[in-house]
């Protein structure tokens, strides 16, 4: 498989992985957000993954959203999709690596950063207020804002250094995608089917790690208790199974703990692991 | 979405639809077969699936059947590929109906049937043993037919009309796509989740009619078995569930049933039923 095809089967493959609390999987759908939707996601990203392979990656990224979101702008699989168009364009440079795809985020331009900002009207993407000396670089404002990137000169990797400190996709493309690459390696250790070593994989990163995505929507101590919850019933899957009910419940859905996984399944199928 | 889109979709959702007795589903994986193999099957046919969208429907056929059998040759979506390919030309070009497709496979050619010779290669499929005037159009023989086929002129649809007896797939093609117009009916009255109707209409279609991969396999006697065991519980779904392990046990995989829901999947989508 071209690693546009490896980056689509790693998103059907992360959506799944069961238990993963709080996210959608093959055995649950949450109530604005289903099963169904990611297939079609995965499907309809398929376009902007290729152009990934080689185009500019902001406008690959665009079109990968736009094809996600369909006709009525579900999101869901925004961030992960933020990680696998670098990490697709590495792979098909041939240099899969930390510093492969750190020198590719290095290398995305204004140009680019302005297709990340357009993305953003394809779909609803939940992100908090920015400082207020940032304001005109809300990414709200999608197009909007455009000016400003290009008035500052803001680079897709200068316009994610400013997100690193609460986003932990921005993390990733500013830290040379280390949790990315440790879930590969994780992937690759585990046995079984993918998508269950994906949902322990997943398990124990929230376990080690607030969920950005949580703690944006519910605070830090929301954040901090989910990711204790699964900290101590880590392994059981009883447990992890009665913990998604409660996670659905409280509307704590860790997204980004989910996206990390599906680049860290891409790097591994990209590494010769076989569904 | 395109047509390509919308099949590769089908796909996702016809493998997702449980309790489907005998066959993968998201919650039950055969000795040989595996859900997460379909998932890769649905991503891999893509790029024949757009090739089908303007190529020739045999080599286009050949390249998704190439994609979907990866590295190891497993047979997930032979027979659903066989069928979506000429829908999604016959989509594309603004004609899904049973007679536009039924053009479009009646315009096939001598090359149309060689290349789906040369498809029999890339995976182990299935089939009986032909009467003995056509021992040398067997399809196990791959491209070692191709001279008989061109001797003979046959085109992909007389190579089709010479199964159409045994082989139900076979049989949407010389009989314009009968019943994966029937399906994709029922799959729009129906309400629910898709890959759910997909579930029902797969049952009500198996009820109805013997599977010709069942009969092939085991004989007419256990395909009527499996009918009226279908037929007995349509819409019990703990007795269908029950069901799903009594075939399972006997080797029992309507797969035919299978590939002809995809179809109406395909064709449900392209008029808006919406996942």
């Amino acid at each position: 498989m071209r690693p546009a095809e490896h980056a689509q089967l790693a998103l059907l493959l992360e959506v799944s992985g069961t238990p993963k609390p709080g996210n959608v999987d093959r055995d649950r759908d949450l109530p604005d957000l289903r099963y169904e939707q990611f297939l079609a996601g995965a499907v309809g990203a398929g376009s902007g993954l290729r152009a990934a392979e080689s185009d500019s990656i902001g406008i690959a990224f665009e079109r990968a959203v736009e094809g996600m979101a369909g006709r009525h702008g579900e999101n869901t699989q925004f961030g992960a999709l933020l990680l696998l168009t670098p990490l697709v364009r590495a792979a098909s440079e041939g240099e899969l690596t930390p510093a492969g795809v750190d020198r590719v985020v290095r290398e995305t331009t204004v140009a680019d950063a302005a297709a990340f900002y357009r993305a953003f009207e394809h779909c609803s993407v939940f992100v908090s207020d920015p400082p207020a000396e940032w304001d005109d670089l809300d990414v709200r404002r999608g197009s909007a804002a455009i000016p400003a990137v290009e008035e500052r000169g803001l680079t897709l990797h200068d316009v994610m250094a400013l997100g690193e400190g609460e986003d932990d996709v921005a993390r990733e493309w500013t830290g040379g995608f280390e949790r990315s690459f440790r879930v590969a390696d994780r992937i690759e250790e585990l046995s079984g089917p993918l998508s269950d070593r994906a949902a322990a994989a997943f398990c124990e990163q929230l376990a080690e790690r607030r969920d950005t995505l949580v703690a944006k929507k519910h605070g830090t101590d929301v954040a901090e208790w989910a990711r204790q919850e699964i900290a101590d019933h880590l392994g059981d899957v009883e447990m992890l199974d009665a913990l998604a009910t409660a996670f659905v419940e409280r509307g704590v859905n860790p997204g980004t703990t989910a996206d990390i996984v599906a680049a860290g399944l891409f790097i591994a199928l990209e590494r010769g692991v076989e569904a």
